[in-house]
């Protein structure tokens, strides 16, 4: 017999589940359309007879629990919280349904704390007690360890660095207020950054020949790295945003290593350099020195499930 | 037998030691002029002495440990750390002179982390789990408790919140850079935000007639409460700048509580009422309404004795 956990990631359009084994493989995988349940009941009764038809013929697999990563998932109570990407509104206790037909421990948190949980059991953070992971996608997520626990707080939604202001009066965020720090330190803060600077500068770029829709944080790391100067301002302003959230998170917690992970992270020595340039800098004197800036060590498509695993795992090991 | 613990309290001129029982009682106290000793290990004999005096002749005491406050204290390796108030330069192993000399267990951490554990043990954050305590004094010290332990950190210097970078090129602060928090949201930042005013506005106060090296918090607050609109702006500013620190730190760790402690919170409701309104605009609004801005349950002049106590009464219990 392999013990294994259903690790499943909860996306807006998709939901992807994987059984993982506790060396992080990733044995079997299985997909559902999250947009076509229109119900979170009729969700969990598709969820269920996915992972049953996953087990079948594979007697040799013992399922010890489910472990879910969703958008606005709340670790304390099991439930997934007015999620604005999700088609099921209000408070939706996922966890409590999904133990209730499967009769399996099921553990849900947040997509980020979810990726620090995998960084921790199968990723580059093994070992380590303190240490950050920052998503870098179209907004900036974060899983914060500290002692070798993820930090979910009195709420069970700690860990939201992408709202710390970091800008008074910045750019207008998705949250309602301005000068977040997702607004300048993730791919869409990038973006952003290439509009301000297509405003603000006479230079020639291959960027003004593009739609505004049209420009992603692969196309502007790939101008950069041709030599493009609108898009090696826009990744180095961007590298020093993120920098200075990572400085005002290290007197927080005093991390060993922080991890970048998600679209922008891809662009790896491209924005890792100057973030870590810039966060020496902009660090308190106090902590230079003590922490590194990395690289997730999970594959982008699997961090998902193997993090949404390592929730179960972690309170079986 | 009455199981007692020494807090040990050590500022740059003196040292205050309290006997405190398991119920936060101090029993009794003694003193040490810190400054008289310019060797770490005259200051250990002396400490040592002054404990042994105090036990003289109290056969129903009996002394389990020594919890020590003091800057740049380290949890982690009992040491202080290049603190710039205290004469003993370098890396001082305090906690293992203490040790070895007493053969008591000694601990070690910085005043505003044992200002949180006092708050835990003793104070108005009993049965919390997830609290900061924020100490507005020459500069802001920061104690952080998530899931009922003190933030500590991968180097054990964890929890300077003073050092977040709040205004980009702002005020300079003792640290080297410019813009921290503690530069704004501290008693001392408050003087500064009223010299500031002072040459901005045109308005009358009774702060004019002081020399910039007389104005204190105390009289700030004094002359705000008497209607002077100068030092009013300059409370209003400064309970801005605290609300905009905590703001940054519910994203972090989502607390239940932030208390207040230290020169500046002694002006109670003028800086509380405040600094509660301009929290709840600046903080991501899925945090508002999850956390309260109390004042420290602490008495001001005992908390840093019955805080290094908790160090040890923490391990007790």
């Amino acid at each position: 017999m392999t013990d294994i956990v259903a690790g499943v990631d909860i996306g807006g359009t998709n939901t992807v589940i994987g059984f993982v084994n506790s060396q992080g493989d990733v044995l079997s995988e299985g997909r559902l359309s999250t947009a076509d349940y229109a119900f979170a009941e009729d969700f969990v009764e598709a969820l269920s007879a996915k992972i049953s038809e996953m087990q079948k013929g594979r007697s040799d697999l013992h399922l010890r629990g489910i472990g879910i990563g969703a958008p606005n998932a709340n670790f304390h109570k099991g439930t997934i919280e007015l999620a604005p990407n999700l088609r099921w509104k209000g408070i939706v206790p996922l966890g409590d349904m999904m133990e209730h037909k499967t009769g399996l421990t099921v553990r849900l948190t947040n997509d980020a704390n979810a990726a620090a949980l995998g960084e921790m059991m199968f990723g580059a953070a093994k070992g380590m007690k303190d240490f950050i992971i920052l998503t870098l996608g179209t907004g900036l997520g974060s899983g914060i360890v500290v002692g070798g626990e993820v930090v979910y707080g009195h709420t069970g939604f700690a860990g939201e660095l992408g709202h710390l202001t970091v800008v008074a009066g910045g750019r207008v965020c998705g949250c309602g207020r301005r000068g977040c720090l997702e607004t300048y330190a993730s791919a869409t803060g990038l973006v952003r950054t290439v509009l301000n600077l297509l405003s603000d500068r006479r230079d020639d770029s291959i960027l003004r020949s593009m739609k505004a829709s049209e420009i992603t944080s692969r196309r502007v790391a790939e101008a950069a790295a041709a030599g493009d100067i609108i898009a090696a301002e826009a990744m180095d302003q961007t590298a020093h945003m993120i920098a200075l959230g990572i400085a005002n998170s290290v007197v927080f917690s005093s991390p060993e290593a922080i991890f970048l992970f998600g679209g922008l992270a891809q662009a790896g020595d491209a924005i890792l350099v100057p973030t870590r340039k810039y966060a020496d800098e902009l660090v308190q004197p106090v902590f230079r020195g003590t922490f590194t800036i990395l690289p997730s060590g999970l594959p982008e498509a699997r961090a998902a499930v193997l993090g949404a695993s390592a929730l179960i795992w972690k309170e079986i090991k």
